[in-house]
């Protein structure tokens, strides 16, 4: 059920100490998606969202550098010390990453244009975050997915973080289901249509994928 | 200039003693990607095709599991033993990774659903090697965008292979240009419209890109 209570809400299954200037427990809207099937959000490229939590300082990082690690909710992304966020990964060893639609394009690039250091993202690029259920980072209400991760590496030598994959979020009532991804100089691309070879493949994928 | 002779050509730049099955020179279809630009190929999350040469034997990989690493010519992929491009992988440290338009997208997700141990995939699949430049390994002349490689590093804790670009081709004659994206399940999506945000992340791309 969505609870809205003013800027405020401490609910009875709160774990965290984080006032969120704005706070919603997840909803119905947002549907569990099985773990073992998180990897099939992150395995197209998308350019995703990676939200922390700093104490009270909530912060998105907007990134396309991440990989899927074979068939399994274990992810790695690519980032280092020239983020904000980074010093809130390395503390907490926690992040959410959330999967924009591509309706949110222009407002994911301009979250990856300025800094956590001087700028609330939340409320400047009015996104509403959501308490999530395993970990300190809030999920962002008008991402389509939002993956609740765990981090259990840090590559320092290559900048890689690897995640596990906790709980997943989908926000399946939403119309716009396409995704983005970055070409690296400024251009972007939606999904366009979907192909099906799951019968090729079949024996190759995991039971329950 | 692309030249074919019969099943096996020796060029007066040849540096392999590697006989293809069919072997073309890299021809004027296939235009050098300046390397710094290499990235742009890799970072929209396409599936892409990996070539080895083992000797005398090549062999094609089908992964979806890459990512880019920051604005330069590094990448990394996950693949382990499970593969039977590991061995050659990890034997020559060189590979091309080719990235296949939407049209190759059936004998792509077909190339990955077979192995290498018991089939001769450039010829089960009617692809065509190219004698790459740098690297054993062979382009595919079929494919859009070829990027001979070399692995610098090997994280065996994750499977993890990181490595550098060496040299870029694209096939700019081609037609279709569209890569496609692996969900995981068995379904694909191709690329869809472009979108140009390129204004508002200017600051951020490194000059040349």
């Amino acid at each position: 059920m969505l609870v809205l209570i003013n800027t405020l809400v401490i609910a009875a299954t709160d774990r965290l100490a984080v006032p969120f200037t704005a706070c919603y427990r997840i909803s119905n809207m947002m549907k569990k998606l099985p773990i073992q099937k998180a990897f099939t959000l992150l395995e197209p490229g998308p350019v995703v969202l990676v939200t922390t939590a700093d104490g009270g300082k909530q912060n998105i990082l907007t990134l396309s550098w991440t990989m899927v690690m074979d068939f399994t909710p274990r992810f790695a992304f690519l980032t280092g010390s020239w983020n904000h966020s980074y010093k809130a990964l390395t503390k907490t060893g926690e992040c959410v990453i959330a999967i924009p639609t591509v309706d949110l394009a222009k407002k994911t690039v301009q979250i990856g244009a300025c800094s956590g250091a001087e700028t609330d993202k939340f409320k400047k690029f009015k996104l509403t975050p959501l308490k999530a259920s395993k970990v300190s980072a809030p999920l962002i209400k008008e991402c389509y997915a939002n993956i609740e991760c765990r981090i259990v590496d840090h590559i320092k030598k290559h900048n890689i973080f690897v995640l596990d994959g906790l709980t997943a979020w989908i926000d399946s009532n939403r119309a716009e289901k396409r995704f983005f991804h970055a070409v690296g100089d400024g251009h972007f691309i939606a999904d366009g249509k979907i192909i099906n070879h799951r019968r090729i493949m079949l024996s190759k994928l995991p039971k329950g994928v």
